[in-house]
């Protein structure tokens, strides 16, 4: 079992997401995140997809997306080389005992306090997949009322773009 | 022409990815940006799309996704009511000369250093779009290398959950 980060640079067309997912799907595999946005160029997204899953599978699955008429190219975001973010939002229930504890813990993880209603808060936090782990599990003993998570992001460290660092 | 956010509560199975954007692109509808990733229960996952057009088909397409099996809940996210945030990672040319510059325009915005190579530097942001938009728009003048969003992502205001936010 094998945890891949892929990037994948696309045309912006209608059709490419549904084309994208339905060669995981079609495989029973499921994809753990996807993020879809435009990149510099508005004709051109970039679509970040984190899968888990068997080596050979996940290989297949890479040279088959490579094939595809609207993927330009496609790249694997390998841990230490790359940076990966991921945002989440989180509503929790908070009376006036617990709402200091909440912005507490808040704090510590540097995250914001973007709504605030009588019985709840809503949070935002940016970071990598264990820091934001490691913030809901503080969370767990209040109520989680929402929670909602980009999933993953990112790109290869150092000056170059997705073109250069294609090395297969 | 509307801009349309959705929030849908999906089944975390295979295909229901492929089939939610199947339904945006046999219509020809572009989506801007979609995010999925895991809820606080992991059978469950949330999706944001950002969509714009014709009023009557996106409502059509609402209703039709309202239809999927997999398909727990939809609502739109209306501004106002509800916070949206995406998350950007930049990767822009800096030589010695321009890298204060863009240092300075990255503690404005209270953006992140994420890498920092000879040639370049990596910020990360997190905001609304209007705030991500002027950010790129101040870091053109530099070479911008890569862009990447998650798209956008969202809760309602308030303390209550999906559930009980739509109102249809």
């Amino acid at each position: 079992m094998k945890r891949m980060v892929l990037s994948i640079l696309v045309e912006n067309t209608s059709g490419v997401l549904s084309r994208v997912a339905g060669l995981f799907s079609r495989r029973g595999y499921n994809i753990d995140s996807l993020t879809v946005g435009e990149t510099q160029d508005p004709a051109i997204s970039r679509m970040t997809v984190l899968a888990h899953g068997d080596d050979q599978i996940l290989d297949q699955i890479r040279k088959q997306l490579q094939k595809l008429e609207d993927v330009i190219e496609i790249i694997e975001l390998a841990p230490g080389e790359s940076v990966t973010r991921e945002l989440i939002l989180v509503k929790v229930s908070a009376n006036d005992e617990d709402r200091q504890n909440i912005i507490s813990i808040a704090n510590i993880f540097r995250a914001n306090i973007v709504d605030v209603a009588i019985e709840s808060l809503m949070i935002e936090l940016t970071g990598n997949q264990a820091k934001l782990d490691a913030f809901i599990n503080l969370l767990k003993p209040y109520n989680i009322i929402e929670l909602v998570r980009t999933g993953i992001t990112g790109l290869e460290r150092g000056s170059g773009d997705i073109q250069e660092f294609n090395f297969d």
